[in-house]
């Protein structure tokens, strides 16, 4: 085969990695390497690159055994070397561990099997060696219990029954030890009884599984690096890189690296760092340790953990001992490491160590995942410091971010009155309120029928994370800060509690005992995760307080930014909301949001009086009765948003939307317009279209009724005038939506400039400013831009109809494959989401190009929902556009991805 | 004002303009001019330019007289200095005609006013000067009926009650006097009778007007003038242009002329003439004309003219004098005058005379309109008589003609049985029957209701063309073969017959008697009109036999041709017509047309179940039962088109398309189905989707049910193996519809691989030809089409989709605009019937571009209906496509377009 190394050994200080190879090694993989290489105390390994594992899958497993056998062999040699140990050697045996680890961290979503080498052989030379014999067998069960399940059950494809998994039917042998014991902990039982433990595995996993367990180290090793390959297309995995947008073709690499163990005695430990609080940002070093335990204990969250320093101790764990005082001289050589790793890579740090017989290892490290409050402090603490540099700064928040500071918090003056049930860990901060659901498939059965959840679980695991997904907040009974479920939640922002201990839950009842109480599914709860506590009932929620790092930081954004954030706001409500996160403009008005909900009930009738009418002159009179109400409506978006640009869109859907469904109200229009109520059907029915999205809509209706568009336009020109006789400066933009040809546009601006001439005589002025413009949302609008500039002053692309016509996606109906579509890896992504590059984002480019070779000065913006996606802003950005218009709570989010955009050029 | 020149003068041999100027001067003008320079006999006068019909919309009236005023003078006095008369002077009066002139002949749908310069003074110089006061009082009562018609009402814009206009009521009055005097015809009228009349005219002009006929010439040369710009936007006018494709901003010129005068006494006429014979081709002089005539008496059909020459008698006008004998030397000298225009303009003309006392005057000259199969034997004639080469040949059939040769004629075997009923001149060859209507309304309600219908008129006008448009047929009482009716039925290939004098029409009963009895309205008639024969009920009709100049003329098309020509083709009738007018295989072949229509009962009951079923198992075993079907039919197909290809459309309609309305079809479904019928109509309302066009249909439904592409993919291999097998030689294409991204592709084209592989093994062949190929019907799969090109081999166009989704014009909902649109010259045609080339035609190119660049040998075809529309396939050519596919009766239209394509570059 090809003479490409596959395999990067490290240890010692000499690395043949490093951390700028991450796309071959995973970040596992290449951090190692880099930390060995700054001289910490790694123990040594290797690590196959994620090329073998592309090869894994187009290969196939004995393939790719050929091809990597003589550097696999060729690394445990390294290995071996540098320890003087041998892997399966009866006297000096080596054990390693198999890891997991891609380009980016997919935390817990993959597989690792530790102390690989282990068999009745070696492990006497083990004991022999360490002197330890509960301990080996401790190692030995483990062994074990990790093989079975993921290589032998899970890589083998086997899908046993709920709760009837290997790792389950293992765990609970050693349930029934304990209680022949009559022992609670693991630590009670002692060598013999864990020797013991070890044939009754065996037996289990041959009973179960019909294959005994292998004792010869090479077949572990393989089979391990096989199944951490296999473990990238495991469900969760794949799952996970839905949600985070990972491809399927990057694959994993795998470290394989001589052992260390945290569990051989009270000298020994284990545990995890950030080297700043990942909650809230806050310049602390933050962790959680545990004795006598090897790294699963910690992450997995199955023992709550101890605190790792004691400035950082809670009301939670304040009683726990912290490594700073257990270990005071291991602790400062862990401090100094992470005064060196910040340094180094200028940024926080997410670190695993492993103290062996007072020994400092270091497993891990890896650029540590944060919300979005401690991104935003981190990184304008980290410029104050001088470690980063403005432009710096602004690219380490994820501009989707800044979403969780804009979420609400509860009250402080409800929480005044609120009876707290329960206390945990303060895993994401933040306020939210649900009813209680206990799996995962309720959060997201629930959540579908539009209800706030709270999921409530014992623990969380990779599992879990569509209903995570789908739930207001988290709450876990057990788990530290650096359990899945806290990292999972913080990654998204959520609002989570975990290590609730003094809840209890039953799952078989969906109840959850507190000391205040039962409560039961559906009960409602709030969580205040900042401080970790749990309340009955629903609690008030406010706007987060105005949080001065955020108010700094989106002064970074502005002062890089070029492309104009405004809104989309239909209300006034939304404006102010809007104004308040820095919108720069309305980017787009619906006129037709006035017929939908409360109040709308007049103007609606009389609108669908106008839609039903088949004479002219009874238009018109409708039309006359429908102005006011739109006069003052208009007249009220561009007060709020005086002295900057509001685009109001003329009519846009087709009109068969407004009709009433139920006879009741079709019996009082028939009375209304004097008509039999079967005429009236008639005439529903003659508005009926097979694809209304293609149909009689927008600019359509607009010429076929000039008279509706007419008193659209007098109602803007009129409310501009009367705002301009107060004093006010407003400035309107019409714009017409649905257009595809120039004439279309033609044929309305008379209109507009009629009506001009008609509003200025009658307010007696001689200007009122105003834009005529249009949308850009149909394929030929765009090819025909030059020809739209003729008459367009500025575009807004409608990307949703866009991507509607560019895919022939039909956005009511795509539902029924697009799911299928992206798990068949059809697609990538939702382009309703992401402006798709290739064809959507291809016809944009080339309506800025023609259009502006018409008219130079045109003004562009975008006004689909794309406006307030980060990658779609860049892509705006790119393309040269003038603003992206979006929700108003997306503005802050719009404007950071702006400004990367403009950084990153 | 500009120096811009707007009046031509033409007359003595010498003139400003010529036959190249057509645009400025109208075909008429420049022809008149054209004339002259060849020193054929024209009357002076001047012709005012296209661009001032323009101004006289955009300046008005007033502006407009401002500005010609100098210029008309000019060529006035240019007129009087050739005649040595004076315009309006007492003794020796000049008297103009005032004619219409557009770019292109539009037959009688603008106005002409003759004998302008006459009133009570002038007339008593002409009575002297010609002492015939007869002709002078008549032509006075003439121009007061004109113009008081066309300038006084129609200009004015005065909508008289149907049968009151002032024409029709100055008609009455000349009835009225007839009646009086007990005459029948006009011509027994006297001087003093006409005195009489001119009297009567002018007071119930004044009655029913309001204004008194004006009495100076000056005013009445303005008015007319300006009359004749108005009549451009007359009603008539813009439907004629609308039907045509003419652009509404050409404008028509206006020609003044000195008058000559047909109606002096017996040795004055006046006729039309064709240089051949315009319904057969035949090379012969063609005419009719009138003793003591105007022109307007000839063209109006109010008179049955008399034959021009011996040889073109017809046994209906054999009685009839011919010109030829009647004044052999003026008829030499026209034959003369032909040969001359002949070889002057190498093409058939048509040509309007008057004789004045024995002087022949050439009044108009212009290519004569002719029918297709006129077009096809003249083109062939002209190059045999080595008039024009064979790429003009090419160029004098407009591809839709062709239509006309295609279409039925009566069979004779049925003739021969049939009851004459009526007989008539043959102005429009070819047979057909339908139902008699009587008003040109009704013609139009009739077809719409989809029966066919024989308009039957008195005679036509103007006003009836949309009734003419909708008539199978046309049959009048009067008229000659160069009425209205006679030449617009020509244009459209229609089968006409006129002058059927033996019929008499009770337009208030609503019924027609003929010699043979009483026919009312919704009677079935049968009309030859190649022979002029009408036949009571409804004759049989045959494909015409294989007319030997249609061969020759295709031969000459396929030699200049490089475009294919395939055809769209579901059943194995179609493919055998297509065949035989020479398609070159199949473009399109849909596999759902099985589901359709009679004997498709069984398929579609087995489709219905595998849509409406939620199991894959049971779906499958659906599949297996509708295997056979499918194979079956699609191996027909191949089959008829043994050695070409056949391109085979995987399933493209929404799957709800199939389902069931009715109650009891879905009850059978049901219990097929073992499910309640409430989970049955469960099921129907889950697929129902609010825009169809773009929801779950085509690849989608391949992806979401692999099973479904596997089955089609199966028969088409397995038919054509079995093909093989039995020595043919099928070439199946398979294609994929509705495609919008390259992995769609990819993922069908991995179901045909597998399948064919299976399918090679079953047969126990090496080989089965097939390409694989997709529609490019989606704006995204146009822009990507080089991701596309990775896995088709070839591509076809949809561009009806892609005039759906280029436009977001729904194609079943854009009736309740598109007329609209086109009324208002928002859209200058339907981009469902032509390619617009500027957004459609874009996605086109650059998908021919694109795809070419990944793969320079793919094939390129379109199957949207646009593959047989003469413009749409010259595109196609342009280009640079492989072949267009259109329906079987469109095949020798698409290649004569894509011959003239090839021609013109």
């Amino acid at each position: 085969m090809e003479k490409k190394k596959r395999v990067y050994v490290f240890g010692n200080k000499k690395a043949e990695g490093a951390a700028n190879l991450k796309d071959l090694l995973g970040g596992k993989g290449a951090n190692l390497a880099e930390m060995d290489l700054l001289g910490l105390p790694v123990p040594p390994g290797f690590t196959i690159s994620t090329e073998a594992c592309t090869e894994y899958y187009t290969l196939g497993k004995e393939k790719l055994f050929e091809i990597l056998k003589n550097e696999v062999e060729h690394g445990l040699k390294h290995i071996e070397t540098i320890l003087g140990a041998d892997f399966g050697d009866p006297d000096n045996p080596l054990l390693v561990s198999v890891r997991s680890g891609a380009r980016v961290s997919m935390p817990g979503m993959m597989e690792t099997i530790l102390n690989v080498g282990l068999n009745d052989i070696t492990r006497e030379g083990l004991i022999k060696k360490t002197n330890n014999p509960r301990f080996v067998y401790d190692s030995q069960r483990r062994l074990i219990q990790m093989y079975s399940d993921v290589v032998m059950e899970k890589a083998a494809g086997i899908e046993p029954e709920e709760g009837k998994g290997i790792r389950q039917l293992l765990e609970a042998e050693l349930e029934k030890l304990k209680e022949q014991k009559g022992v609670k902990e693991d630590i009670e039982l002692d060598a013999e009884d864990l020797k013991k433990l070890v044939d009754i595995y065996r037996a289990k996993v041959l009973e179960v599984l019909g294959k005994p367990f292998p004792e010869d180290p090479m077949e572990q090793l393989w089979c391990a690096i096989f199944a951490v390959f296999q473990s990238w297309n495991g469900k969760r995995a794949v799952s996970y890189r839905r949600i985070e947008g990972i491809p399927d073709d990057w694959g994993t690499a795998v470290t394989v690296q001589a052992m260390v163990f945290g569990n051989m005695g009270e000298d020994s430990a284990t545990g995890v760092a950030f080297t700043r609080n990942p909650a809230t940002g806050e310049n602390m070093f933050y962790g959680e340790w545990l004795p006598n335990a090897q790294g699963e204990d910690v992450v997995a969250g199955i023992r709550t953990p101890y605190p790792l320093n004691e400035a950082t101790k809670t009301e939670y764990n304040k009683h726990l001992p912290s490594l700073e005082k257990t270990m005071p001289e291991i602790y400062q050589q862990l401090v100094d490491i992470r005064n060196i790793l910040e340094k180094h890579y200028r940024d926080m740090l997410d670190i695993e160590f492993t103290i062996q017989e007072r020994h400092l290892w270091m497993l891990q490290c890896r650029v540590g995942k944060r919300n979005g409050t401690a991104a935003v402090r981190m990184a304008l603490d980290m410029l104050n410091e001088g470690l980063i540099d403005e432009k710096t700064a602004l690219l380490r928040v994820k501009p989707i971010q800044l979403d969780e500071m804009l979420h609400p918090l509860l009250d402080p003056a409800s929480e005044a009155k609120a009876k707290v049930i329960a206390h945990g860990l303060p895993a994401g901060p933040g306020g939210a309120y649900g009813k209680i659901v206990f799996t995962s498939n309720d959060a997201v059965e629930w959540a579908a029928k539009g209800e706030k959840v709270i999921l409530v679980r014992e623990e969380t695991n990779p599992e879990d994370i569509d209903g995570m997904r789908a739930a207001e907040a988290i709450l876990t009974a057990r788990g530290g800060m650096t359990s899945h479920a806290a990292l999972v939640a913080r990654g998204w922002g959520k609002c989570c509690i975990v290590g609730a201990s003094d809840i209890e839950i039953n799952l078989q009842k969906k109840e959850m005992i507190t000391p205040a109480g039962i409560y039961k599914e559906g009960d409602m709860i709030s969580l205040n995760g900042t401080k970790g506590l749990v309340y009955e009932g629903q609690l008030d929620t406010i706007s987060p307080s105005e949080n001065p790092y955020f108010i700094k930081f989106m002064d970074l954004v502005d002062k890089y930014r070029v492309l104009k954030v405004r809104t989309n706001a239909d209300t006034p409500q939304d404006a102010k909301i809007a104004l308040k996160f820095g919108a720069e403009g309305t980017g787009l008005f619906r006129t037709e949001h006035m017929f939908y909900g409360k109040g709308g009930e007049t103007p609606l009738f009389i609108l669908r009086k106008i839609i039903l009418s088949t004479k002219e002159e009874e238009r018109r009179k409708s039309l006359d009765e429908l102005f006011p109400f739109v006069k003052e409506d208009i007249k009220n978006t561009l007060e709020i948003m005086d002295g900057l640009p509001v685009t109001i869109r003329t009519l846009d859907p087709p009109l068969h939307e407004f009709i009433p469904k139920n006879q009741n109200a079709r019996e009082s229009l028939a009375k209304e317009l004097n008509i039999t109520i079967e005429e009236l059907n008639n005439r529903v029915d003659q508005l009926h279209e097979n694809n209304p999205m293609m149909g009689h809509r927008g600019v359509r209706v607009g010429i076929t009724y000039p008279e509706i568009t007419e008193m659209q336009v007098r109602a803007i020109l009129e409310a501009a005038a009367e705002l301009i006789k107060e004093g006010k400066n407003p400035k309107p933009e019409i714009m017409i939506p649905v257009t595809a040809i120039e004439t279309e546009l033609q044929n309305q601006l008379e209109i507009v400039e009629k009506v001009y001439e008609e509003v200025k005589i009658k307010y007696n002025m001689n200007e009122i400013p105003y834009e005529f413009g249009t949308m850009i949302e149909i394929p030929r609008a765009a090819l025909r831009a030059d020809d739209m500039a003729k008459y367009a002053q500025f575009f807004s692309f409608g990307t949703n109809d866009l991507t509607q016509m560019t895919y022939a996606f039909s956005r009511d109906d795509v539902g029924s494959f697009l799911q299928e579509y992206l798990d068949k890896n059809i697609i990538k992504f939702d382009p309703f989401q992401i402006i798709d590059r290739d064809s959507v984002g291809e016809l944009m480019k080339i309506a800025v190009e023609r259009g502006k070779s018409t008219r130079p000065d045109l003004h562009l913006g975008i006004c689909g929902e794309h406006g307030g996606e980060p990658s779609s802003v860049e892509f705006c950005h790119m393309i040269g556009l003038t603003y992206v218009s979006c929700s108003p709570f997306r503005v802050p989010i719009a404007k950071l991805a702006a400004a990367q955009a403009a950084v990153k050029e």
